[in-house]
C-alpha cells in the first residue's frame, strides 16, 4: 500500500463540492445522488460552503452552481463525487487541479463488480496517488458530522454526542446512526468508506484516536489492506479510547458477500481471534450489540467485575435467567449467610425464592421492598453489579399502573441514581409479547442502561468487564 | 418412584370439583386462587360440570356450593386445591373418599421453600399412593384444554390447534399459550405440573404420545425423577410426533433457581447432552425458539436439507446474513454457473450482488424480477430452502407501499403458495428499529413461516432439518 498524507486536513470540511448534480432527480435513493446530498446538505443547515458544479446550470436547489472544479472560489476541503463510474477518473483530475483536499466517490460498480471495475478503480488509484488526494470510496456514503450539521442520510437524526462510527457499509452506518439515539448516545462522526481505495479503516481509526470529540470508536469492517498497520493503532488506542469492532465475513459465505460488497478480502477467522486477544479490542456481531456495548460504557462506571445478582419475576423466568447470565459468562454467585437472612426479613419463600436469581414477584412491584433488597446487596462485596430482570411475565402480569409505578421509582430512587452498585435493568427476553423498547428508551435517557433482552445485557456486561480487566492487566506488565 | 396408574383416565375432565373457594378474593392474582378459577371455567363456558366446595355457602359466582367433596352427585374427574399448605392433606384424604381421579394442588409452599415443606410433600404423597390418586403439582396452574373450554389463566387464548406443552412452570406455560397462536398456532392440551410430586412429565408424555388431537409435543423441565423411563418414552414418541424440549436449569446458578422453583434436581450438562444425542428430541433454549421450531414443523413439509439461498436486501446486510447462516448451521452453497447467469440476465451489479446471500434491494422491490430470481432458485437442485432475509435497513428504505405490496406479492403469488420449494421470510435482525411483528403475524397466517430474526430463522430450520435427518437415519438401521 502506498501511503497517503494522514486523513484529517481538512475535516470536518469546511466547504463541500458536489459534482455530478442533476437539476431533476428521478431516483428512489435521494441520499445517494448529487441532487439529493446538496438538498441534505441544505435542510441541514451545513456550516460551511457548497458549491454545486454542472457545467449546464447556474443555480440548482438554492445553491450556486459553478461550471467546474476550477472555477469554484477556493481549493475545496471536500469534493463529493456521485457521476456514473466511467466518468470519474477524469473528475479526480479535476480535483487535483482545484487543489482539493478529501475526494468521497460514492459511485459504484468499481472492483465489486468484476474483473473491469477493478481496472477502473486501479487507474483511479494511481491518479489520485499521484495527486496526493484523500479518497473516501468508491461505493461508499461519506461522512457524518453532528457538530457541523453534516448528515449521511436523510433518515438519519443529527444528534452528537461521544461515540464514532467507522463503517465499510452504508447501510449498517445508517442503522446504528438510527439506533443510536434510541439507546441513548449521538455521534461525534460517523464515517461510511465503502471500497476503501486509498483511505482505510486505520487512516480514520488514527484520526479518531485524537479526536477530543470521541470517546469511543466503533468499527464496522469486511477486509483490511494494512493489517499490521492497523493492529498497532488498536494496540495503542484502545486503552484510551475502548475500539468496538464487527468483523464481517467471517465464514465463507459472508466472505462471499464481503467481495461482492466492497471487494474486500476478509483474512481468516483463526487471524481475527488472535488479532481481538492481542489487542483488547471489544468484538461484536451485529449492530445492535455494538450499541449495547456502547450504551455500557456510557452508562456505567468502570469495572472488571462479573459477579451479579439477578432479580426476576416468576420461577421459570428466574431458572432461565440463571442459565443465560451464566451461558453469557457472568457469575452469579450463591448469597453469602447474611445478605440471604437479610433478604429473608421480608420475603417470603412461598411463590418466590432467594437463591441468586431472587424469584421475587413481590419485590418487583413493592418499591420498598425493591429498594431493601437493593441495599442489601449493594452492601455484599461479593457482588459487583445489580440486574433487574423484568421479563414477559413482569409486563403480562401487573397493571400497566404498576409498571409505570415501579419505572417512576428506578428513575427517582435515590440509591439507584448514586449507583452505589450500578443497577441495569434487563427486558423481555421471551419473544414480543410486549413492546417494551419505549419503556427501556426512557430508563437509559434518565442514565439506567436498559437492555431489550437478558441475555444481550450479559453479554455486554461481560465485554464490558473484559475489556477493563484487559486494560487493567496490561497497565500491571 | 412408586408407580401410579396411567394418567389419561378422566381426561379431560368431565367434571371438576374446586376446593379453597372463598366468597370474596382480595388477590392479585385471579387465575391462582378459587374463586379466580371458578370465574374463569364459567367465563371461558368449560364443557362439564363444576361444583365449588365450602362448608358455609350455598351459592359463589353462580354455581351451586357443595359442603363437602363427598357431598357432590358424581366422583369428580378432577379436583382442584387451592387451600393453604398445612390443609392439603386432609383434603386429599378427602378426594380419596370422594372417589376422585386426578387432583391438582394449586398451592405452593412445599418441597421449593426447604425441609418442612418436603415433609408435608412427604405425607401428601404417601396418603395419595396410598389411594391410587393421579395428583399434579403442588405449585402449579394445571390444565390447559381449549376442546373442553377450559383456561389455564384468565390471559391466555383458547385456540385448538395440534400443539401440546407439559411445563414444570405456570408462567412460561402462560407465555406460550399467549405466543403460540401469534405464530400462528394453537393447542391441544397444555399442562403446568409443577414440584411433580406424583405424576411427572413422563406420565404426561405417555399420554401425549397417543393423544389424537396432539401432533407436536413441547416440554419445559427443570428435573425428571425418573431419567430411564422419560428416555424411553421420548426415544419412542419422538419417531411420530416431534418432540422439542427446553431444559432449565442447565448452569449451576439456573439448577439453584430451579431447586428453590419446583425442588428439582436437574442432571448434569453432559447427562442432556447425552439424551438429546441418543433419543433426536430436539433441544431449545427458550419459549421464543420453542414456538419457531413449532412454527416450522407445522408450515414446511419434511426436509433433511440445510442448503439455502438467501435473499437480503442491503450489502452489509447480506454480509452479515451470509454469517448468520453459516454460524447456525446452514449450508450456503456457491450457486452453479447456470443459476448465476440466470440471476444475472435481469439483476445489474452494481449495489448489487448475485453470490449467495443475493445482495438484490431491486429484486424485493421488483415483484416480477422476485419471481424470476424464486424460480430459477426452485429450478436448482443444489437448494433446499429460499430464505427472504428483510432487515431493519430494508423495512427504512422502501415506502410503506411497497412493503405492503411486497407482502400481498408474496401472499399471493402461486410459485410461493405451491411451496415447490419452502420460502421462509426473516425480519430485522437488528434491533427495533422497527415493529415487525405484526407483518410477521400475516405472513403466517398465509402459511408462509416468518421470523423475528434471520439468527432465529437459522436455527429453526437448521433444527427442522436435523430431525428428519435422524428420523431419516434411524429408519435405515
Amino acid at each position: 500500500m502506498s501511503q497517503v498524507r494522514r486523513f484529517g486536513d481538512g475535516f470536518p470540511p469546511k466547504n463541500i463540492a458536489v459534482v455530478g448534480v442533476s437539476r431533476n432527480d428521478q431516483t428512489s435513493h435521494p441520499g445517494y445522488t448529487g441532487l439529493g446530498l446538496l438538498r441534505m446538505l441544505k435542510e441541514s443547515g451545513f456550516h460551511g460552503n457548497v458549491y454545486p458544479v454542472n457545467p449546464y446550470a447556474t443555480n440548482i436547489a438554492g445553491f450556486q452552481v459553478y461550471n467546474s472544479l476550477t472555477s469554484i472560489p477556493q481549493p475545496p476541503d471536500l469534493v463529493i463525487i456521485t457521476v456514473p463510474a466511467a466518468a470519474v477518473p477524469q473528475v479526480i483530475e479535476d480535483c487535483i487541479a482545484a487543489r482539493a483536499i478529501n475526494v468521497q466517490i460514492c459511485t459504484s460498480g468499481f472492483g465489486e463488480t468484476g474483473e473491469e471495475g477493478k481496472r477502473l478503480e486501479h487507474r483511479i488509484k494511481e491518479i489520485a496517488s499521484q495527486g496526493g488526494l484523500r479518497v473516501i470510496g468508491p461505493n461508499c456514503m461519506g461522512f457524518h458530522v453532528p457538530s457541523v450539521n453534516m448528515r449521511m442520510h436523510p433518515d438519519v437524526p443529527l444528534v452528537p454526542g461521544p461515540v464514532a462510527f467507522v463503517s465499510q457499509s452504508g447501510g449498517h452506518a445508517r442503522i446504528f446512526l438510527i439506533r443510536g439515539p434510541e439507546l441513548g448516545f449521538g455521534f461525534s462522526k460517523a464515517i461510511s468508506y465503502g471500497n476503501a481505495l486509498i483511505l482505510d479503516a486505520p487512516d480514520f481509526l488514527e484520526y479518531l484516536g485524537t479526536d477530543p470529540e470521541t470517546g469511543i470508536i466503533c468499527m464496522y469492517l469486511e477486509g483490511i489492506k494494512d493489517g499490521r498497520r492497523f493492529m498497532e493503532l488498536v494496540r495503542k488506542i484502545n486503552h484510551k479510547k475502548p475500539v468496538v469492532i464487527w468483523k464481517g465475513g467471517l465464514t465463507d459465505s459472508g466472505a462471499r458477500a464481503a467481495a461482492s460488497h466492497t471487494a474486500s478480502l476478509g483474512g481468516t477467522r483463526q487471524v481475527w481471534d488472535a488479532f481481538f486477544k492481542q489487542t483488547g479490542a471489544i468484538q461484536v456481531g451485529s449492530i445492535e450489540e455494538m450499541g449495547e456495548v456502547a450504551m455500557t460504557f456510557l452508562l456505567i462506571k468502570p469495572s472488571a467485575g462479573k459477579r451479579v445478582a439477578v432479580f426476576a419475576a416468576g420461577g421459570g423466568s428466574s431458572v432461565a435467567t440463571g442459565d443465560i447470565c451464566a451461558e453469557e459468562g457472568l457469575e452469579v454467585p450463591a448469597f453469602s449467610e447474611q445478605t440471604r437472612k437479610g433478604l429473608l426479613d421480608f420475603i417470603t419463600l412461598v411463590n418466590q425464592g432467594v437463591a441468586n436469581p431472587i424469584d421475587v414477584p413481590s419485590v418487583v412491584v413493592d418499591f420498598s421492598s425493591l429498594l431493601r433488597a437493593y441495599e442489601i446487596l449493594a452492601a455484599d462485596p461479593m457482588i459487583d453489579i445489580v440486574i433487574l430482570h423484568l421479563g414477559a411475565e413482569f409486563f403480562l402480569g401487573p397493571t400497566q399502573d404498576v409498571i409505570e409505578e415501579l419505572h417512576k421509582y428506578i428513575l427517582s430512587a435515590p440509591a439507584f441514581k448514586s449507583h452505589a452498585k450500578p443497577v441495569v435493568v434487563a427486558l423481555s427476553e421471551e419473544g414480543h409479547v410486549k413492546d417494551t423498547d419505549s419503556y427501556a428508551q426512557s430508563l437509559r435517557k434518565k442514565g439506567i442502561p436498559a437492555y431489550n433482552s437478558l441475555r444481550r445485557a450479559c453479554r455486554a456486561i461481560n465485554r464490558f468487564a473484559n475489556y477493563y480487566e484487559f486494560i487493567g492487566a496490561s497497565a500491571r506488565l
